[in-house]
C-alpha cells in the first residue's frame, strides 16, 4: 500500500506539476515491475488523500487517482486503499469515494475508520456511523468480498482515552458496526425492493430497440435524441427519482 | 421568527460593522416593545445563519447570536430558533447548536432539516439522521419540552420528486426519524448510566470544600490552583475522558 | 496571551458545556485578579480559534469570544489578540476577524501570519497578502495603534525550505507585506473618498431629526417605521451598495 | 462549451454512478460526431464544477474532467473552460485548476471571475485578485495564448448594486486586474530568474546519464533506486523547496 503524502507540493510556485506527475507515475512503474521480479503476488494499493501533510497531493481522491492510472497505463495494477476520513477532506461522502471506486471495481481495502465531518484533518476515529458501514458493505457483498483486501482499523483511541479499557471499546464497537453493517447490507440486498428500485429508474436504457438502448450503445445521433427528446417532452412528464423513498426504504435496514 | 438574512453584508468594504449591529439591536428592541404593547404573549425567536443571502450574517451562530443578545440587554426577550443545516454552514455540528442553546436554556424551538454536510449552501432536506434526533430530543426532555415551540418540518422534498408519494414519504420518515430519536433520548434517560458518566466527569468541582468546587465558586485564586495542580501532578495520571465509553453506550440506545 | 486551545471539547458526549464555560470564565477572572496582585500592567489577551487540537473551542472566532467576556463580566479586563489564520478555520476572513475586534475596540495585537484558505489546520505561513496588510493597517491607524500590542511573526517557514536564506527572505518578505500596508492605509484615509463613500451609505442614520437618527437613538417605534418604509417605497428606489467601486478605490490604494 | 450541471447526482442512494458516466461520454461522444457531421471546427469545452445544482457532479474539477477524458478516449476532442470560482468549491485554488490543465496542454478558455474563498456557492464577483490574474496570465502566455478561446467575464455586479455605474466599474476593474497581470507575467517570464528557479530544482532528472535522468526516462529500477537513495543520503542534505524567495520573487512582480 502506497500513500502519496510526499507526492504532492506545499506550493505551486516552485512546482513543476506535469514532470511531478510523470515521476510519481514512473516510481509507480519501477514498483510494480520489481513486484514482478520478485513473484509477489499480492495486489498492489494507492491511497487517496487530497492533503495532509502537503497542501496538495496528486492522489486527490478515488476519481483523481483512477485517471491517473488510466493515463499511464498502471489501472491494472494498482487498486485503491480508501479511507472514508480522506474522502471528507476532499469535499466527497465516505459512500462517495467507495461507490468510485466500486463502480470500476478498483476497491481494493478499506480503512475501517470515522472523521469529524467538519474538521479539516485526518482523525483516525474509532468507526460509529450505521448509514455509512451498511453502504461500504453493501458495495463489498455485491463485488463478492474485498479480499485479498480486508477491513483495516487504522483508527486510534483519542488522546484524553487513557484508560486500556478505552482500546478494547473502541475496536469492539468498531468492529460491532461493521457487523451490523454486513448484516443490514446481506437484509437488503436479499429483499431486493433497493436494487429493483434502482433498476427501474434507468430501465429506459436497457430495453429492446429502445431510443435509450441505443444510445447507450453509442448507435444514437444527436438528431436523433433531438428527435426523441421533443417527443418524450409531449408525453408524460419525467418519472420522479424517489429519494425520500430510497432514504426511507435504506434506513429502514441499516437501523432496523 | 425573525431570521436575519437581510442583516449582514455582502462585503466589509462598503460596512460600517458596529452601526449595522446596533441598528439591527435598534430594530429587535423596536419589535419586543411592539410585541408588549399589542399584548403578544408568543415566544421571540432569532434563527440563526451564518451566510446565505448575505456573505457575512451578523447572528452567525447559536453563541453569537447569544453573545449578541446578551451584549444589547435582549437575551430575556428573545430565545433561539435553530437548524442544524445552518450549524453546519457555520462549521458546527447540529449536537453543537442544539448544546450551545439548551446550555442558556435559549432553545426556544427547532426546524427538524437535514443537510448535505459537505455542500455549502442551505439544502433543507427531511431529516434521516438518529443519533441527531436523539440528541436533539435528549436536550428537549431535559429543559421540560419546547412549548411553545416545537418540531418544524422547513423541509422540501427534492426538486427531481416529483410525484405525491414523494411528500408523503418525506414527511412521515422525517416524523419517524424524531419519534425514534424521542424514545431513544427518554431511554437512555431513564436508564441513567450515560447522564451519571458524565457526572462523574465533573465531580471533582462539585465535591464539599475541594479546590475544585472552590474555584468553580470563584473562590480559589491562581495561586492555590497552582498549588494544588502541582500536588495533583504528583498523585494518579488525570482519568481517562473515556470518548469510545461514551460513543458506544450513546450508539447503543439510538440505533438500538 | 491566553489561548483556549485545552479549554474546547473533543466530543460532546462526554461534555457538560455550561460547565466547562463557566470554570473557563472562573480561570481568567482568577488570572485577571493575580495580575491585579501583583500589579501587572500589560494587557491580557485571549487569542480566539476555533478548533486545533480540540474539535471545538469555546474562543471560536472574535465574535464568539467577545459575547463570552461580555457574558461573564470580563469585558473590561481581556482584549483579542488575532491571526488570519485562525479566522479561516473558523470561516470568516482575516478582514472579518480584524473588523468585529476594531470594532469593539477590543484588537489588542496580531499575529501577522498567512494561511492556506482551504488547508484545514493552521499553516501559520509567512504574510504575502497586501490586501490583508493594508486592511489590518487601516484599522490599526484608525484606533490610534496596537501599542501595547503589535505585530508578532507566529510563522515559519516551510518544512522544505532547509537554508538559512529562507528564514531570513520570510521575515523580510512578511514585514515588507505590512510595511506597504501602511503605507497604503495610511495614503487611504489621507485621501478621504473612500472612508467617505462608507459615511454617505449610513448618513440616514446621522441627519437632524430624521426618522434614521430617531431610529439609531431608540426613539422610534416599530409603527413609525412601517409607516416612513411605506413612504419611502414610493419614493426612489434605493441607492446603490456600490460594492465594484468600492472594490476598485481600496484595489487602487493596496496595490498602487 | 458544456457544463455538466445535470450531470451528477443529488442522492447516490438512487444512483448507478457508473452507468451515469457512460452515458455522459455517450452523450459528449454524440455531440463531438455532431460537431464533424456539421463541418464544426471551433474548440469543445467542458466546464469543471464540483457540485450546484446537484449534490455532486461528474466533472468535478480539471483533473477528474481530464481522467474522465482520457478513460473514454475523448481528450483530443474536448478541452477545458475555467473558472477559479469552481476551483475553490473543489477545494483548489484557482491557480491549482490553471496548472492542471495547462500541464496537459488542455486549458482552452477561461471564465475571469472572482469568489468569495469560504462560501459554499458560485459568487460570480468581477476579478480583483492580481495574484491570481499574473499566474493565470503566465500560463496563458507560456501555451502561446488562448485562441480559439479567451477572457470571458461570466460575472455580474452584486444584487445590491443598482445604479449604471457599477456595471461598467465591475468590467472596468476586472479588465484592468487581467491587463495588469499580463504585464506582470510578461515581465517575469523576460526577466527569466523565476523559470530559472524552478528548472534548477529539477535539474536532477534533466543531468545527461544521471540517475534522475534515467529514472525519468523508466530506465532505472527499484533496487537501483534504493542505492541511489542511501548514496545520496550520505552525502548533502536535500536541498531547499525554497518556497519564501520563490512567493518574494512572485509578488515583485504581481505587486510590482
Amino acid at each position: 500500500m502506497l500513500w502519496g503524502g510526499r507526492d504532492g507540493y506545499q506550493s505551486l510556485l516552485n512546482t513543476n506539476y506535469g514532470k511531478e506527475q510523470d515521476n510519481y507515475a514512473a516510481f509507480l512503474k519501477c514498483v510494480a515491475d520489481y513486484a514482478d521480479e520478485i513473484g509477489f503476488t499480492g495486489q498492489l494499493l494507492l491511497e487517496p488523500k487530497p492533503r495532509e501533510p502537503s497542501a496538495h497531493q496528486y492522489n486527490f481522491d478515488a476519481e483523481t487517482t483512477l485517471g491517473f492510472l488510466d493515463r499511464y497505463g498502471l489501472t491494472d495494477r494498482y487498486s485503491l486503499n480508501l479511507e472514508a476520513n480522506h474522502g471528507t477532506l476532499a469535499g466527497h461522502s465516505g459512500e462517495h469515494e467507495t461507490e468510485a471506486a466500486h463502480s470500476r471495481r478498483k476497491l481494493g481495502s478499506i480503512d475501517a475508520n470515522r472523521n469529524e465531518a467538519l474538521l479539516g484533518w485526518d482523525t483516525d476515529m474509532f468507526p460509529t456511523d450505521l448509514a455509512l458501514s451498511t453502504y461500504v458493505m453493501k458495495c463489498v457483498i455485491q463485488q463478492g468480498g474485498l479480499q485479498p483486501g480486508g477491513l483495516n482499523f487504522d483508527a486510534k483511541v483519542r488522546r484524553e482515552s487513557t484508560e486500556l479499557d478505552d482500546l478494547f471499546i473502541g475496536h469492539i464497537n468498531g468492529m460491532d458496526c461493521y457487523a451490523r453493517g454486513l448484516r443490514a447490507a446481506a437484509a437488503m440486498i436479499e429483499h431486493g425492493q433497493f436494487d429493483q428500485m434502482v433498476a427501474e429508474r434507468y430501465a429506459g436504457f436497457a430495453a429492446d430497440d429502445s431510443i435509450g438502448q441505443r444510445f447507450a450503445n453509442g448507435e444514437a445521433s444527436l438528431m436523433e435524441l433531438a428527435v426523441a427528446a421533443r417527443e418524450a417532452d409531449a408525453e408524460a412528464p419525467p418519472p420522479s427519482g424517489r429519494q425520500e423513498r430510497f432514504e426511507a426504504l435504506f434506513n429502514a435496514f441499516a437501523f432496523e
